[in-house]
């Protein structure tokens, strides 16, 4: 559905199929009479999403939230949501969540004298959780309206919508939307008489490509759209190249501070919490192997080597193959050792890393996950023959079990570890969408000329400002550079402190 | 002397006057009569190098080499050396340098059937070591003709210097040259009958300056610059905004193998290394208070904590700050933890960063010493006053004594710890050499136009090549894309594997 | 009920009171009526066991298995569980566990020609999980008979102890026992027509205490008591002091290789996962003070700096604190760091070592969990003062609410995270089960006066075979010693090898 | 010469050959006429001190000390050293020293009301060094007189000793002593008219030795002894085994303080001292092997792996084998690794770990060397052979050449490297010093009974003391038991807080 242009420029396939690190998702089978509809909205808000947090369960009203009159305490009725008497539980929700999102919290205070987004119309479609709540709340107190869907069917959080909905934000999203569903709370956020977006937040690229669409002449009117998934830039980026982009796009996907979170410091948490969730096994001793040495491969191997595991890696590039010998891994082909390790990790980025024979050859017990991306680094479609038995023995672990009795611990089904068997850390998604607001913000007061229809990455010095607004969660303290010393580096005293290829 | 152009582009101060990382080098008091020349030859090349190695002494030997006749053994005399009968000697250190030079031994086997400098002349001016030897020996492998001088009065290993002429290179160089003998040397290596350089290696860019000043000509048939230090990068760059420049140059300096290897790797070593040599300071339980989280700040604390040290971290960029957060250190400004610490490093590339006023308040036996460029970032002169005793209790190692009686434990005079008081080790400077020579063969063999009159990084290919040419030094086994995968990635299964702005 | 003697001899109150770690349990309301009886089962018999394993539920099944006439397959009723048919799912969770446990299979295995234990009829009271059933079922391949009761009235795993019944095990135990039926079970292992014990395991010393009290006789053909828990074993050291300890005892719980599993190898890993399942929280950059530095507070401070958090630590003792500063701790009083840390964990084996005072001064947000014994080092009960809002947000999860809005987050209400918010891998239950397992047969085996009427700890040797029969599980390779080489060590060949006050 | 006694008893014979650590020492190639004395002094007195500080040297003066008329500024002649004039140089040295000493330093403080030395005749026969200095002077600020006689004929440091007779103390020492020398210096310290000693400070036992040879009437008033080698106390426990011990003897070499200094955290650091003063190699990716995981090994294997290096271990100790594995190492035989590794590291107190074998299959450059015990643990005899050529590269540093070219380097040939080739720091020789003076303290003021005539460890308590005053050394803030706690947990508030079995 997504016209993605001329294909002249030739681009990897996986870029084209890297889903976003935050929008993993289970597959689910999907109902009947959706099938008919060809690519009809993108692969990421169809899988499912794995929160960690139980959420009071309201399967049991069948009635679809289109068909239901509600009305929030305030006799609004802009919204729509499974249920708005949910309200207050949402709210606690958020308060707990705002604890853990200083940096937004301190815009609040900041923006109480002047209200950088007063004025901005902002539709967005993210995933609707707490912390969106968080970002959606601060964007208001900074002076914005804000209108807003779910970029994925299985995502919303019921609670948090009927929160956002309560305190009058017109949020339409509900866990378990069709997909005809999905595009009509879109288009209830854009449709509207009497108000026409001005900025666009999207995740994943769904929004942008309805109202490029439907609305083509919105765009006018429109000063920038921030994009944060891979998936979503990527498409921006193709627009881009086909000279389609009418408007600014802020690539937030790439900043500094949110890579680094996003891969180093939560993989390195992560791995080793997915795998005590699943497996409850012993870190220490054990052998494993972990196939790419990226940031993501470098916080596992750094946790795991830490918890008195016996690390080796495997990669293709010889600079980042050195740095693993410089960090005390010895750098194997995953055939050296795949018959004596005790847990393969994927987290490559690529395809097929471990292969059917691989698996054929680790031995009994050996547990299988995958770190890297999407679905694609282990074969487990290999792994689906009739020779091979399949024991479900966890939520999120299977045992396959060879003829001879040898069992493989799958964990996920070869999804993302991180996302199925863990949970992203407040103040990881904090990051994320500081990095969102501070975007919104550059984009909606940029002078006239600044920025071009092309795709942007955030300013260095706004990359710094985000890192800088997350600093007192720590009670750590900036250095100021004096004048003399600002003078000598021949530097701004506020930044930005590095040249632009500086690689942290 | 060096006539850098228009300064209409404003420079910062510290790209000026930084030193190169590997050109740091104790002031020695110049004799008399050098003063009068003003500037007449770039700064590093007075300084003296501080050698960890200890050579045969041939200071008794008055004569100045430019005024001995000497013959090698085949009968030449195109060469200057301090005495050709060290050449054994030097040859022996050669031949130890080798083999931590895989690098460089690997070129010279592949080099037997091709010769991809045949027909190269080219004229280098580098610090003369071991090291630099098996780089030059390497270049005739490759088929090319060389010619060389020092880059330094004081750093050349005569031993070395005689080897070389030995074996047949024309090497005019030794310790302890006046400026005259330098640039005499330089002109040696250019000005020869019937033999015109068509490559430059420089170290500094005085041999550069050299014939831009006294040969202009010859750039004509010059295919290009190798550049390493920081200090010659920067006047090419000023050359090139000036538009000066009439030939391609290849800045060595900021290849990411490289960089990683000066800094992070390497100093996370030497501050261990540095401080032990000094003081016998035990690490465990210390607190010390790093200043400056980049690669080698990051390097200095990594090694100390792992020692059982107790570290703070002073930042000016925020980015950095979160960083050293989320690596385990406590974010200070100096000033929280001046009257507390053990020992006091400065990683920063910044002046003052220890101030008068700091170093007044630290407690008796703080240890101060400086890991980050040139001797700027300790404000050593402050501490030239009259009420204070300097106490020199070992090489390299002042005691400064307050009044009261408290002592400070100076280092290097806040010169550079890790070149003054460690050693580099041979692995990192094969980094470099690798570098250097695969930055002359690609320029000697670049296709008619791919390289401006503009300056250039190694290319990211090559700079992979480097780092795999040093992985069988680990025994590492680097992983081959199949054709699938390599498709998949959109990457060439040979590289390079990474955009350019990857951080790594 | 258990006369611990004459009290002449003064004990400290801890160790009264020490609950083995294996031994934590959640106090529950206990049903009316048995109040009355004063102090009539140990403590820790009463208190529920938290698994993490999730069975299938028969709470609706309301007989007493008292009541129920059940057979196995083989006709034998010689056994009462709560429900025999889910011996099949019990089968499967033991031969999950039979993986983990290499040094038991390893033993059945070395026993098929010989069987140590021929003759032996042993009387087990432990808990009764998979691990356990892999224990009782090696003891049978060595040649024993088993009679099994529980050791606490909720621990029992339904479907594991169906399981040993069906495979023909005497096994009498049930999930939620009540006090009558604990000793009826206990009872029926001892009271057996034609059968007499002559060996004891117990944890916890309910079972021996019982045969002291009704079959005091049974103790001529009793040839020792193995006993794993704290509180066991100290009751063994009273009888012994009291002079009425009538046979061998061996305490398991004081092993070199078990207290290091137990603790430090097994809480570094465990206060990671506690943490992160109870609250998502991220450790980078986190503060922590961890009270306590023996081998759990050793392990809590090494997983938490790795992870990227700035620990301090307080201590009591000066040997304790001096390698805390040499492992790069800073040590402090609590009340020092108080107010600015993120995380408090105790792990001191004291008591009131987090008071109401703490509580008060703590910031907003902070996180509180005990890793070290019992429930009491946190005072807990300081907290239910009525200006204090208690909020359960999730299971174990507590937030104890200040007037002001500040929110203490309590895990486990106090009581030990690792065994209240982790799991225990089977991995350290290997560990303890072997080690009983050689206990038995060594008392089993002994020649005629090698043991005493007193308390034993293993004898090295056994404890050396112990880490052994485990070695195999990480391939890992000794080295065996030449003739020569144990000659001048004055070694025997095969251990022990070292003496007995070496501390590891 | 030292009549061991019976023999009756077997002992290990690596504690007979054990030489303290501290004392290890390069035999030298002695001087014709002493080889005729059999046995004449201990091993260790005769061996080469490799002190790190360089001094001015004396060694043209060819006067011999005991010829020379000397007087101190007070006219006292009561001692004999090299050259009274060296006093002030000394005098410097001691008061640096003192800097590092700070236990030392508070005893002196406390020890200015009461003074627990009074009466206390002191002869000691030590490494006369500056850290030595600092105990003596403390010894009599506690109150006592001293007269000292140096173990060993190389080690004095001869400033040092005529700063002690400057300041009145009665030594008799200088380095470079002949046998003659040794015993005429000893005798003069304890033959005096006047003055009869009443306690004994021992450090490899010759003093003691001397005294029950020459003057076993002496005893009758010496309240005990304090020894701190390895071999003096193998010595005492064998005159102790044969009846033969006369006097309560102090065994401070196995303090728990002492012996974590000596070994785990003093190698943690000396390991990487070592190696890079010797090499000056990188320690990132190299492949390592550590034979012995005890406490030198542990040290050794944390530094390593925290600098980046790959490292493998030896045990023939399941449990030690065991913790390897849990901190991280693979546990293999050294065959297994011995073609691949770059380093081969000995820390087993055990002979020929490392044979010619072994080194005939190391790859090339190999580095090999001892960190263990005494000179056995490398079986260098085997290198000396006609086909393999040595070649000195450096003061410490041998390659042994294959007549394939092979080069293996062998440091310190095969002496203990963190002795030869690196320096103890002065804060593992304070924990040392503390233990000795607060050993005499114990011994002097005990009750008659509380010793017997037997060799006994420090009381806990006082082992606990000596880490007390080295925690101001890092800022420490012990926390004190309150009187509840300390009720419960059954200790003295003061201490001991362990029972003596515990394992730190």
């Amino acid at each position: 559905m997504w016209d993605s242009g001329t294909g002249a420029f030739q681009l990897p396939e996986w870029m084209i199929q890297f889903a976003d690190q935050k929008q993993e998702f289970n597959k689910r089978p999907t109902k009947i009479g959706r099938r008919s509809l060809s690519r009809s909205i993108s692969q990421s808000s169809t899988d499912s999403y794995s929160s960690a947090a139980s959420y009071t369960d309201s399967s049991d009203d069948e009635t679809s939230p289109r068909d239901k009159q509600q009305k929030n305490s305030k006799g609004s009725s802009d919204f729509c949501v499974k249920n708005i008497k949910q309200a207050e539980f949402g709210r606690r929700e958020i308060e707990i969540a705002e604890q853990e999102m200083p940096a937004l919290m301190a815009l609040r205070k900041r923006a109480q004298g002047e209200k950088p987004l007063a004025g901005a119309k902002i539709v967005g479609c993210t995933h609707i959780t707490a912390q969106t709540a968080v970002l959606m709340e601060t964007l208001g107190a900074l002076g914005a309206q804000c209108r807003w869907a779910a970029c994925n069917i299985y995502s919303t959080l019921n609670e948090v919508a009927a929160a956002l909905a309560e305190s009058g934000f017109p949020v339409f999203a509900w866990k378990g939307e069709s997909e005809d569903d999905f595009w009509w709370c879109i288009d209830r956020c854009v449709n509207v008489e009497g108000w026409q977006p001005n900025m666009i937040l999207d995740d994943g690229g769904d929004l942008t490509h309805w109202i490029y669409k439907k609305y083509p002449n919105m765009f006018k009117k429109i000063k920038g759209i921030v994009e944060e998934s891979v998936t979503g830039v990527h498409r921006l980026y193709q627009l881009s190249k086909a000279g389609k982009l009418c408007v600014p796009a802020m690539n937030v996907n790439d900043s500094v501070t949110k890579q680094k979170f996003d891969n180093l410091y939560c993989c390195r948490e992560s791995i080793l919490d997915g795998l005590k969730r699943t497996t409850d096994m012993m870190f220490g001793g054990k052998q494993v192997v972990v196939c790419g040495y990226g940031e993501v491969g470098k916080g596992c191997c750094a946790a795991l080597k830490a918890m008195g595991s016996i690390v080796y890696v495997t990669e293709i590039d010889p600079i980042c193959a050195l740095q693993a010998c410089m960090d005390g891994f010895r750098l194997v082909k995953l055939n050296e050792v795949i018959r004596q390790v005790d847990i393969v990790i994927t987290c490559t980025g690529n395809k097929n890393v471990v292969t059917r024979e691989h698996l054929d050859r680790m031995k009994n017990s050996c547990i299988v996950c995958n770190m890297g991306h999407s679905n694609t680094e282990i074969d487990v479609a290999s792994l689906r023959t009739p020779e091979l038995t399949w024991e479900r023995v966890r939520s999120q672990v299977d045992h396959v079990i060879w003829p001879d009795g040898k069992r493989i611990v799958l964990l996920a089904e070869g999804r993302l570890l991180n996302l199925s068997c863990s949970t992203v850390p407040t103040f990881v998604l904090s990051i994320t969408a500081t990095t969102q607001a501070l975007a919104l913000i550059e984009l909606y007061n940029a002078p006239e000329g600044r920025y071009k229809q092309d795709v942007y990455l955030l300013p260095k010095k706004m990359d710094e400002y985000v890192a800088s607004l997350h600093l007192p969660t720590f009670d750590a303290h900036l250095t100021e550079l004096t004048d003399e010393q600002a003078k000598y580096l021949g530097l701004n005293k506020n930044g930005p402190f590095k040249p632009n290829y500086y690689r942290y």
